[in-house]
């Protein structure tokens, strides 16, 4: 039974949303619709104009035999800042100050707008690069890693400062914290990864980086590359950094505990526009 | 601008997926798209029914001046056997035997994949339920508990084995884990829960159930209600079940670590059928 476009639209869009970076050939799509392809090319380049309209994502085409068309999400800078500007608000709660200096955050992270908003804005930032898997390390970072990996279709990998049983064999390393300056551990499967794998590194705050640099020291027992860091928040006011190259989507200049006021600020990232090139699919 | 049907589907379809069983009011879509209120319900008609035929949700219609429409997202029998079948083949490979009868699942629960079918499965089987929030405890159940409230989008809340400063004031259970007869500690920080908050508790694995029951009793510290217990897998050769009703996806019958045999079969989950109601939409 040959299908309407209207219903078309609609099972394309929910069928592309639901597997973002895959590359979706259009066969499969004439087969499921029973429609002809230039029939799918044209609802393509609606859905991918309605998506670059709106911001929120583009359809990529590969040409040729082994070809197709994968959805790109994205974020544009007006959504970006909204998203941002909402997070700083609810961050400059002053109840939100805990002894240390540290913020109470786990509400934000538990919730799926901001979770999803936070997830949805670091794909965007890495949408040219290849990621092959997103590494947090337990357990604050996991909803938001878990976040980002779902725009951009790929496992998340949870590094650990236990050793559970039921992981079976793993790597551990020891690095410094960054902040206490004291001696800590972090242990990982070593099934989790594989050699040359391209890890995009997240976590919910840095401070010194002490974390952040424990990871990347995993990253090398396991021979994988860095491709990008990125966390939610960062704190600016830090004698040492031991990170130098890491995005951060909200920073934290100043948590004045007697005063009960919080100073936050846009992070460092920057968007990169969207690439829009035009659809070309072929019949 | 007067906006088409086609872009309006697209938009529509996407902004209903991003926001799930959250009330959209009609006159909502009509301004985003500068359409007729009529316009906005004929598209809907034809999102709903194209959900429906696929078998990945419904539209809900609460009538009068404060209504509008909920994407329910939900998962039919056909696509839930599919995923539960592929799971079992997966899990049943006996490089997973792990010492002391436990299974490598942590590939399964970073996949994409996976995770977010169990949890649109999860989310289906409580599709008519209220619930405010899913809790889990961390580690490995993080994305499972996620995706799932992601799909019924209400925050995660996470216990804890540790007790990290950056939570706040805390409170702690002591509970006996089934299998091991230990007593360990719990922990969930105060402001992460409501008094009479309605409560789904999500795992990955239950043995004998202490965990879980640690979770219950834990939310009778917060005079919080259980509205469900769903765990991925469960295993099914237990001397005594701490806890009774749950639901599982997989169940695993015998881990026979000599023969390296693993058996594997469908959890006692029971899809309840998709409530189509008809779509009333008021002008």
């Amino acid at each position: 039974m040959k299908i309407r476009r209207s219903t078309r639209l609609v099972d394309m869009t929910y069928y592309l949303l639901q597997n973002p970076r895959r590359l979706v050939s259009l066969t499969f799509f004439a087969e499921r619709y029973q429609s002809a392809k230039s029939s799918i090319s044209e609802d393509l380049v609606i859905i991918k104009q309605t998506f670059e309209q709106q911001g929120v994502g583009t359809l990529q085409t590969i040409p040729g035999a082994a070809g197709g068309v994968k959805y790109i999400p994205y974020m544009d800078h007006e959504e970006a800042n909204e998203l941002i500007t909402e997070l700083c608000e609810q961050l400059s709660d002053s109840n939100r100050i805990l002894p240390g200096g540290y913020l109470y955050m786990t509400d934000l992270l538990s919730n799926p707008r901001y979770i999803n908003g936070a997830g949805r804005l670091f794909a965007s930032l890495c949408a040219q690069q290849e990621i092959d898997v997103v590494m947090t390390v337990a357990t604050k970072g996991i909803p938001l890693a878990y976040a980002v990996a779902n725009y951009l279709n790929v496992p998340v990998v949870i590094a650990r400062k236990d050793n559970k049983v039921t992981e079976g064999p793993t790597v551990s390393i020891n690095y410094v914290s960054g902040s206490s300056k004291r001696i800590q551990t972090m242990t990982l499967a070593k099934r989790s990864l594989k050699e040359g794998a391209n890890v995009l590194i997240v976590d919910d705050f840095m401070k010194a980086g002490g974390t952040i640099q424990g990871m990347i020291s995993m990253l090398e027992e396991f021979k994988a590359n860095v491709i990008g860091i990125g966390v939610l928040v960062e704190a600016v006011d830090i004698e040492e950094r031991l990170v130098e190259n890491y995005v951060s989507l909200v920073r934290l200049s100043a948590v004045d505990t007697r005063e009960k006021v919080i100073d936050l600020e846009k992070g460092n990232y920057s968007l990169p526009a969207l690439q829009k090139e035009e659809l070309v699919t072929e019949e």
